[in-house]
Parts: structure tokens; C-alpha cells; sequence
């Protein structure tokens, strides 16, 4: 089990190191993770510490920071060691570097990189950051499937330690176009005269580098693989995606959905600044705001009806926001549906069915029980009615506007989180006092 | 990249085939997952494809299906093929077919295993199934410190197949005590003759059986890692986690309280039945329907004030909706924060000072604005001033609620996002009718 260093111990510990070579054991036995932790515990002494570890170890520490602080933490060091670092780090950790930085600051680092990883960061650059191409790192391991079990075993001792994960090698021809898998498993599992060819996995599954990356994690779960191979239109290798980037991608993807249901901005975050929660949520709050007057102004239209009976008043926001719950569970439903990849053109009927039969059915439930009170509390069976079917037309409509409005944006391209609860709350609050100061003007002489 | 095969030219294929042989060939080209997804394509050709497929095809088969399904699909085989199945899955897997039968198919399926996959069962079905005890597999590589690679990789020529993943290798002592880990890109990086001592990193970290798996998850995006080791109280290495499975779990967790924050059960599905859609939703909707009377009682008090301006009745919806979306952003964003890890001890203060300065600011943003449509709308100053203030309250009340509510859930073990959203827009529904029809009924003189 892990044990919990805190600042402290970790400090004196290091202070009682003689020299480089005990305090490059000590760091080795902390996972930069936790040593990075132990930084941020006093952002005094961060770089009075960090000056104290031995080089090696620097690159690790950068790789372990957010991608926002990264360039603040390597400025920090002198260019050589900068340059050193930068070479420790592997393509799609560069990648991530510099694309959070503005033109200067991103210069000053492709600058800094030996020209080898340049080129392929500005290549990775230009794939779009939430596609596979995006997210894959180059550093992979392709090799022949002529050679031997025992020479792939030498060429890897010779070459391995570049890549950034050899669990799988990829055979591949001399244009390197994508032959098959070799499992590290099954050379290690495997006597060393066996040929590669007989051990080799020629059904590869790949993804196309514009796969968005939310596809790419599906594939992931869909077949537990490690790392899958990135390759283009003619089936060439460029880059492998690691199930880490995976954990990370969909990590990213369900804050979004989240960020998206919750009418929230999806780079907010919890322990971010006054003014990014202002600029995150103001402009909901506005959208939000004309629809709310949209719906009042509905009620405005049978102001006449409500000073006749103003117990109309009481029970309108109960109809409403009814309306809006079951929506909301509706949308709830179908938006986590089609991010699950579980809603399909093939059960798209019947869940559009169900979702209407939920409607009606629940609507029935909760539109007698409301009856059945505002009866009790008006005196008046027609008041009772009125509310009563009310509540059914309008939580019939929410179940369907839960269902139809995410299907519509998902079919227009947009996120189907994004604006599908203020369309869908529009629309019971608008219809939910529509129905209801609707049939109540309609029936207003069996409830005076 | 793959080729989506349907399921009728995947049947002519097969049936082209002259003899198992081929057969087995053909099927080797396909990962079993998409052959399981051809196969349901068909659901009446289902088992009349599955009997023309080799043996030792079908265990991998089986463990694609979703557990509720497997012990459906392993009955429909004979009792000698149900052996060869069973014992062809990996105890992680056996666990999860067995946690999901009633008594009497439990019993059924683990006396068809051989004793010692029927005591791993029993021994891992012993752990809650949310914790690292519950989702780990019992099949590890556990190796000793004094061998050489070379003779560590004959031990893994011998025995590496039975083992789940072997991208780690454990070293233990004779008490099976973890000492340390090796990876397998270190083992075949390095000369034959390296002891496994001098590659061994002593600084494993592992998690103990008992903890939560939403924690597991944190450790291997922190981490990164492939499999982490499960041990007990003692150090003693249990099995291990793999991240395969961690995909899994993140993607249950994130539907659980996306789900909870919708007002829908967690194991509602979309594609699943009317009546499982009734039972998860309407006892939410009852308790919904409850708070949403308990908000109209509170418009009830004021209907005198309403009947002498009716006016109150359009726009107090405004106030109370508006309220619920204020809350249910600070809500989203507290709830993923909290499942996040981001909002800790250290940063509570801070963060629900923000939560109130963006309540205020937003609620003066959006009070203005609708103190000035108030105003115009009623022709009366004192009419803007009281919608206008109560906006404001209503506000700031809805983001400290929003952040107030989910972090006293968590203190009471209640899982945050559960409930919460019910609580806040009750807040907000109640305190945003009562400030607005309050302020109006005090200065109602000048409202007339």
C-alpha cells in the first residue's frame, strides 16, 4: 500500500541525502505523481526543491503536471536542462504541451526540441486534437514478420526502451502498411526460434486517425485492448493510442456531458476563478432567462382567467414543473443512450414509443393524484379534472421532447447535452401553463 | 481498419467452410466481439451459427456477452462443452456470471467448475462488488527475485498462458508478501543474464482489497498504469486489477450519476422496458410531486396579495425558475468536482465563497435586467425593485444551496449526486416564491 509522504518527511528525508547518487535512490522509490504532490504541498519551496532533484528525473515531473502548467514549470529551468527535458518526453506528451500555448511561447519550445521530435509534433499538430490523430503518440514498435522470436528479442532490447509502450508490435511491409499484432505476451509465451509470421495477428483492428476520439474510446471498451494502432486512408501506421489517453478521453468526454446537462460551461471547474464561473454560466443564465419570460408571458395571456380563480395561481408551477421533471428524466435517459452508443437506428421506434407509453403512463399516476387534491382543496370536480388531464398532456409532451429534442441535435451534429434541457424545460413550461389556463379558460363557468 | 461484416455474408462464408478447420480459421481472422455481434443480428440462426463454431471459440464468446445474458447462452450447450467453457474464463469473469444468478443457477454453474476456479469464485464473490476485492482476477504472474531473465522467460513459456495479463510480473516472498514489480518491456529490454533483482522496482503500488472502486479508478489515472496488485492488511498480494476492467467501472459510475442527477434509477437503460422505466422513474416524480405541492402551498398563502395584482402570477415563475437553473449549475459543478477529487478540505472555503460572489454577481446581472422588464411591463418602480431584489436572493441562495447540498450528502456517505437536485430546486421553488410574494405583499400599497 501506498504510504502517504507528506512535505515535511519528504523534505528532511532529502536533506539528508550526501549526494546525487542517494538522492536519485530515494526519488526512485516515489512515483513522480506523488513527489509532484508533495511539490504542491508548499509552492514556496516548490523550485528550491525541484533544484535538489537529480536531471533524469525532471522530465517525469513535467510529464505528471497539468498540460496549463507545464510551460510555467519548464521556463523555470535553464535551457539546457529544458532541452534535455524535452527530449525525455514522448510525442504526444509534446503534442499536448504545445497546444495549450499561444504562437510566441510555442515557438520558444518547438525551438528547444531536437529537429526529430519537431517534425512530429508539428504533424501530430495538425490532426485535430479530439480525433484519434490528436491523441496517438508515434513512438511505436513495428517490426518484420520474417525474423525470429530471439531476434525481435535482441532488436527490442536494442530499441525498446524508445517506445512508449512495446506491449504490442505492429508488423508491417516496407511502405509500412499495417500487416498484423504480435503481443509481447506471445513473444515472451513463446520458444525463441518461433517466426514471427506464425505467431503474428493479421486481423489488426485500427482506427482512422479523424475517428473522434469518444468512437476510439468505444472501441476500447468494445475489445479491451491496450493500445490500438492509428492508421490513414491506405492503411499506414501512424501512431498508436494508449488505453491511458483513453482513461483520460473519457474522463474528459462525461465532464463534458455533465458540464453540457447542467447548463454549465464543460471547461468550468470546481476549483477554478470567480470570473470563469461568471463567463461560464451568465450567458445560460440569459438564454435561460428569455425562455423563463417566454413562459411567463403564456401566463400573462389568461392573466383574466387567473383573477377569477386564483387558485389557478397555485397549482400552475405544479403542472410545470412536473412537465420539467419528467423531461428531464427523459432527456437524462436518451443523451446517456446515445453517448453509450446504445441508442440505434434499429430500437430508435420502440424507445420513442416507450418513452411516449412512460409519458402517458406516469402522467396518469401523478395527473390523478393531483386531481384528486386539487378537487379536495378547490371543492370543484371540473377544477380537478382540469389539472388532472393537464398534468397527462404535458408530461406525454416531455417524455417525447426528451426523447426528439437530443435525437434532433445529435442528427444536426451537436452535442445532444448541449441546450437539450433549456428546450426541453421550455417547452413543459410554455405547454405546461398552456394546458392548463388553457382548459381551465375553456371550462372558466364550472369553476367560478 | 475493420470491416463491418453482416450477418449474412458472414453465414455464407461459413458455410463455404469444408471442415473445422477452416472454420477455426475463419473465425481466428474476427475478434470475438464483432462474431457476437453478427450473431445477434440473426436472434432465430443464433445458436444453429453458434453450434457450427469451434470449441474452444466459445468460451471467448461467452465472456463478450453481457453478464446478464451468459448464463442464458451457456445453458443452451452440453454439459461437457459448459465444463470446457467454464474452465476457459478467467476467475474475474466467472465472478461476474455467478454475482448476477439466483441460488439455484449459481449453485448449477459452480459445480460445473473445476475445484479450483469453484474456491477462487467463492473467494472473490466473499468482497463487495464495488470494491477492489469484487472487480479483481485471482490470475497474476507472481515471480521470484533471484532468477534470471532468461529463466524467468522459460517459467513464462511454461506458464504465461494461464495468467490474465502478464504485461507485470510480481515479486513476492515465500509468504507471497509483494516485494516489487517488473514489466515485461523491462524483461525483454534487458540482457538474458540480468537478475530480476536488478530490474525489480520496490516501489509498488498497490490497493487494498477493501477499497472503493470509483478510488481504484483515481489510482490508475493517476498512475497510469496497466494492472495494479490488490492486497491484504498484511501485504499479501490477493490478484490484481487490470485497466480493462477500470474502463468499465468508470463508464458505471459516470452513468450513475449523470443517472442520479437526471432523477432516474442507475440501472435504467435506454433499450430496456416500459415497466423498468415506470419503476425507475416514477417514484421520483412522487417525491418531486410532493416538493413541488410543498412550493405551491407557499403561493398559496400569498393568493390574496395575487388577487389584487395579478400580475405577480406571470412573472413569479421567472423567479423560482431561474433559481433552479442558478442552483443546478453550481450543483453540476460541485457534484463532478467532488467525484472528480477536485474539491478537497483545502479549497472548500474558497470554493463556496466563489459559489456565493457568483450567485451574487449573476443574481445582480440577471435581477437588473428583469427589474427593468418588470418596470416596464407593471408601469411601477417599486414592482422592478421587488422582482429585481428578489432575484437576487433567490440567486444566491440557489448557489449556496447548489454547493451546500451535495457536500452535506457526501459528509452523511450519501452518494452527492443522489437527491440532490430535488433538494436544491425545492430551495429554490420555495424561497423563490416566498422572497418575491413576501417583498410584494409588504409593499403592496405601492403596488396597487
Amino acid at each position: 500500500m501506498k504510504t502517504e509522504l507528506n512535505y515535511k518527511e519528504f523534505l528532511e528525508k532529502l536533506l539528508r541525502c550526501a549526494n546525487e547518487e542517494e538522492i536519485s535512490e530515494l526519488v526512485e522509490d516515489i512515483h513522480p505523481a506523488d513527489i509532484l504532490d508533495i511539490l504542491h504541498q508548499n509552492e514556496d519551496d516548490f523550485f528550491k526543491i525541484l533544484d535538489l532533484l537529480p536531471e533524469w528525473f525532471l522530465a517525469d515531473i513535467v510529464e505528471e503536471e497539468d498540460d496549463e502548467e507545464k510551460y510555467e514549470l519548464l521556463k523555470r529551468f535553464s535551457e539546457g536542462k529544458q532541452k534535455n527535458i524535452l527530449h525525455e518526453m514522448s510525442s504526444d506528451e509534446l503534442t499536448d504541451l504545445v497546444g495549450v500555448l499561444d504562437e510566441e511561447e510555442s515557438n520558444d519550445v518547438l525551438e528547444k526540441m531536437d529537429k526529430e521530435d519537431r517534425d512530429d509534433v508539428n504533424k501530430l499538430l495538425s490532426y485535430k486534437p479530439d480525433t484519434a490523430g490528436g491523441i496517438m503518440a508515434t513512438e511505436f514498435v513495428s517490426i518484420r514478420e520474417n525474423k525470429t522470436i530471439e531476434k525481435t528479442l535482441k532488436y527490442l532490447q536494442k530499441e525498446g526502451p524508445e517506445a512508449e509502450t512495446a506491449y504490442y508490435l505492429y508488423v508491417v511491409d516496407n511502405d509500412d502498411i499495417l500487416k498484423g499484432v504480435v503481443s509481447l505476451r506471445d513473444i515472451v509465451c513463446n520458444d525463441f526460434n518461433t517466426k514471427i509470421s506464425d505467431i503474428t495477428n493479421t486481423n489488426v483492428i485500427s482506427v482512422p486517425y479523424y475517428m473522434d476520439q469518444e468512437e476510439v474510446a468505444q472501441e476500447f471498451k468494445k475489445y479491451g485492448f491496450l493500445t490500438i494502432p492509428v492508421v490513414d486512408e491506405k492503411n499506414k501506421i501512424l501512431g498508436i493510442v494508449t488505453v491511458d489517453d483513453i482513461v483520460d478521453v473519457m474522463e474528459e468526454e462525461t465532464t463534458e456531458d455533465i458540464h453540457r446537462l447542467g447548463g454549465v460551461d464543460e471547461e468550468e471547474r470546481v476549483d477554478g476563478t470567480l470570473k470563469e464561473s461568471i463567463k461560464s454560466r451568465l450567458p445560460w443564465l440569459i438564454v435561460n432567462l428569455v425562455t423563463a419570460i417566454l413562459a411567463a408571458s403564456v401566463v400573462g395571456i389568461f392573466e383574466g382567467t387567473i383573477s377569477k380563480v386564483v387558485t389557478l395561481a397555485t397549482f400552475m408551477p405544479i403542472v410545470a414543473g412536473m412537465g420539467g421533471n419528467a423531461g428531464t428524466q427523459s432527456l437524462t435517459i436518451v443523451v446517456r443512450g446515445i453517448a453509450l452508443g446504445e441508442l440505434t437506428g434499429e430500437n430508435a421506434k420502440r424507445v420513442f414509443l416507450k418513452e411516449l407509453l412512460v409519458g402517458l403512463t406516469t402522467g396518469i399516476a401523478i395527473g390523478f393524484i393531483i386531481a384528486v387534491l386539487g378537487f379536495i382543496w378547490e371543492g370543484n370536480v371540473i377544477f380537478g379534472i382540469v389539472i388532472g388531464v393537464a398534468m397527462i398532456l404535458n408530461m406525454m409532451v416531455a417524455t417525447m421532447a426528451g426523447y426528439i429534442v437530443p435525437v434532433i441535435l445529435k442528427k444536426l451534429k451537436i452535442d445532444p447535452a448541449l441546450a437539450s434541457a433549456v428546450f426541453v424545460t421550455t417547452v413543459t413550461d410554455v405547454l405546461g401553463f398552456f394546458f392548463f389556463l388553457g382548459l381551465a379558460t375553456a371550462f372558466i363557468n364550472y369553476l367560478i
